[in-house]
């Protein structure tokens, strides 16, 4: 199958929305602008083979998690997101089949979050990869950023932790959009970001950004079943949110949190000059370069 | 280093444009959308090392041919690129020194088409490749297409095609991207790409998307020094213009061309059930995947 062939047979399956004007297949798709009063969200993400997943995953399962990554993304800022580009280092080990099956994956993915295809790439590499660029769109002044968080704002978590790899929850979880998206309409928090790293690198990455130190409460941590606090921080993959409160606001978040997924106050932002308080939890997190 | 050190080095030295609200350190970017009439334009690139290039070419060699194939691709649709979103695999071989000096190219070309790095990512791989993700826009009606041309368009190239690898030119080429934008503004071209993969294989693209057929004078293709007509079809990564102008514009295109770039009429387009005329040349192009 030559390249024209392969892109073409990936991209018929995929319906496209009202907002998609030119899809692959040009130089560059063209897709409807956010609407007035709207700003434009951006984001990448990329899982390479044996160092994000293996085959052993199965192929729709890592196309599923390749999006579902960049979804978790936009709901760490509250945003909604729309388009997407995806790209991929395709080795001679991966067979026409096997892709598709990822396609498949990404697609189910797609249509779950309501979004289209735009473009992307299929290159020659001698290794899998996937990079995934998506486009979506949050209105003026409503985006929650990690720099927002105040000393005594109260610390959040969605969901439970730990545990992702082992129990394989890292290649079914959901991302938290619904959440994410009612969190910043009700413009609860003052901070938010998604826990891609584990707690324990990301919520420092939080306090940096926001000029802060934190306290956290071992014993509050929801914990996944059969896990620690220790690998609740810092096992990674929760794909959960971590998002800041102000005070006078936390009691009508929990009174009014519309959700199953539970919710939990794990800790309390501190001033900069405060060293962490973490219960003797090793904070260590994941490098994805070390 | 560690991956938010390195990370912070490398993106210090971008100089942000007013369009970029958040840059890159959360979870997504946010920017100004396009201007009210105006359409977003979508588009992602990537190069792969040993098969896209080497490391001999030099590190700001490679980073520079990566934006400036996205830019070209914005040329192709006679759009303007605005936000950069860089993802890298980064190997252990390829040192925080190497990756700056990647860095430093990207960023010359950036400032020269005034591109703004919006976010992207840096993720261990064992393996070294850039997908590069560019947001732009375009007036709306205004984008070029290669769907649009119709049998006795004229077909037109920009500047010299062949030997691009053989001269280093693929490393050193300029995106036509004014001519691009000077077309698409007065409405000359009824189709148009860029040639990257050659014009034995871009030029059948155009012609499938446009339903057509097509025929090419041998004699008048503006080769490269040293380039056989053969060798200006097929050796690909020239990143000219190919455009198809209507019979009643075209003179007025040659009397109004107002740049340097060397502007050739190369043939016609013929209807669908025409076969192909290349003058006995062959028109294999470059696949990608073969």
């Amino acid at each position: 199958m030559n390249e024209n062939d392969l892109i073409t047979s990936l991209v018929r399956p995929w319906k496209s929305g009202p907002h998609l004007l030119v899809g692959p297949g040009d130089d560059c798709a063209l897709v409807r602008p956010p609407r007035s009063g709207e700003q434009l969200v951006l984001k990448t993400d990329a899982l390479v083979e044996n160092v994000h997943f293996t085959r052993q995953a199965g192929w729709p399962l890592i196309g599923q998690k390749a999006v579902a990554r960049v979804v978790s993304d936009f709901a760490a800022m509250g945003a909604t997101p729309h388009h997407l580009l995806i790209t991929i280092g395709l080795p001679a080990s991966v067979t026409p089949r096997h892709l598709a099956s990822c396609y498949r994956g990404m697609r189910t993915a797609a249509r779950r979050w309501k979004l289209d295809l735009a473009g992307g790439e299929i290159t020659r590499s001698p290794l899998f990869w996937i990079s995934i660029a998506a486009t979506g769109s949050v209105q003026c002044g409503r985006a929650v950023l990690r720099s927002g968080a105040r000393a005594g704002h109260g610390i959040y978590v969605t969901g439970r932790l730990g545990g992702s790899f082992a129990s394989r929850r890292h290649l079914h979880f959901t991302p938290r959009l619904s959440e994410g998206l009612w969190l910043a309409r009700h413009r609860f928090p003052s901070a938010m970001m998604d826990l891609s790293d584990g707690l324990g690198a990301d919520l420092p990455r939080l306090a940096r950004a926001s000029g802060l130190s934190f306290h956290i409460d071992p014993s509050a941590l929801p914990c996944h079943a059969r896990c620690t606090p220790s690998q609740a921080v810092n096992d990674g993959e929760d794909y959960e949110l971590l998002f800041t409160v102000p005070p006078v606001r936390e009691k009508s978040l929990l009174a009014n949190w519309p959700f199953r997924t539970r919710l939990t106050h794990i800790g309390t932002m501190l001033p900069r000059t405060r060293r962490p308080e973490t219960g003797g939890i090793d904070f260590r997190g994941f490098d994805h370069l070390a």
